[in-house]
């Protein structure tokens, strides 16, 4: 059996990540979500293991000391982070994974986990990301106007990434990540192992 | 209209990469392949413009002087080489373009070209390439064996590619190329311009 895939999602405010998740899942229920671990106290309609598992800051700081983490960040005080096991269970399995990160944890996994292909979800342009991020339209200018700086830098690190796709129509953007997924067996980062294979049998 | 793709497909003797190539054309005609200028003489069988455009040494080293190549080589006295200008005019008419070329080939074009997408045809295993480079069973054990050493050498490059299909079987590494080409243009290479883009648009 072969290994399964490690899939980083990464996209700023205003790239539609969220609902183009949920719609990729919802097609696809044999692509499992990387669930985060997060100290922060449980919002409501949110569901223990749904998203996140909600867990002390003494069980967080246990898992960073364990190395049990692909990559953490702290937002307002909790912890924010990505459980390694689960990650590489599921890829023993051949089961296909998506983590969904900032640009930040993106560079971090992508240290520990070198085979891990990464994907950035893109707004179609300018206006329309300034649109969505205009909210329902209450939003001041000064606010817009932070949100898009944020979500610009963002984007300027784009080119880190192995694949952009573009969400400009959500059936579209979620059909190209689907296409990511099931031919990504092609990608060198998922090769290296054949070619040590057919170098190593040398002596076959 | 998006531009047409560059596609750089190498692979050692006793990969099938030729037989495949063959195939490739007949499923997808509207793909082109870059046709290389060369100075050696016809060989029976051959026909101009087919593969190669036989041209004098004296017209190859205009070429040279004038920076129309994208890469050459020197085998046994004679030039080959990679005309710039087809590929560039392909490209421009959102045509998808293959150059054939060795792992040396592949990557004096990925530097005049970063945005082409390289492809490496692997043999499916040491034993399949040793039968596959045995021919008739006429040859030697060191011309198989000096065969080997070159088929391997190359294989230890297939890492600077962007993606490897293995051809045990040839359908299947038909398809496996076809798939690479139509879902490159989520590709980061392609993408750079996009990024760029909506990062422009900001006096929009």
């Amino acid at each position: 059996m072969s290994k399964g895939g490690i899939f980083i999602i990464s996209g700023p405010s205003g790239s539609g990540k969220d609902t183009l998740l949920v719609e990729l899942f919802k097609k696809r229920p044999d692509i499992k979500f990387s669930i985060s671990s997060i100290t922060r106290k449980m919002r409501e309609g949110e569901k223990e293991g749904e998203k996140y598992n909600f867990i002390s800051r003494e069980k967080f700081e246990q898992m960073l000391e364990n190395d049990l983490l692909l990559e953490y960040n702290i937002y307002a005080g909790n912890y924010y982070g990505t459980p390694k096991l689960p990650v590489l269970e599921a890829s023993e399995n051949g089961v296909d994974m998506i983590i969904e990160v900032d640009v930040n944890g993106a560079a971090n996994i992508r240290k520990k986990l070198p085979q891990a292909i990464s994907i950035f979800i893109m707004p179609p342009s300018y206006k329309e990301l300034r649109r969505r991020l205009s909210g329902r339209g209450t939003e001041t200018e000064v606010v817009i106007d932070e949100r898009m700086h944020i979500a610009l830098s963002e984007i300027t690190r784009a080119t880190e990434y192995d694949y952009i796709v573009v969400n400009e129509d959500i059936n579209t953007a979620v059909s190209d990540i689907i296409s990511v997924i099931d031919h990504s067996r092609l990608n060198i980062k998922r090769q290296k192992q054949l070619i040590d294979e057919v170098l190593k049998n040398v002596e076959s």
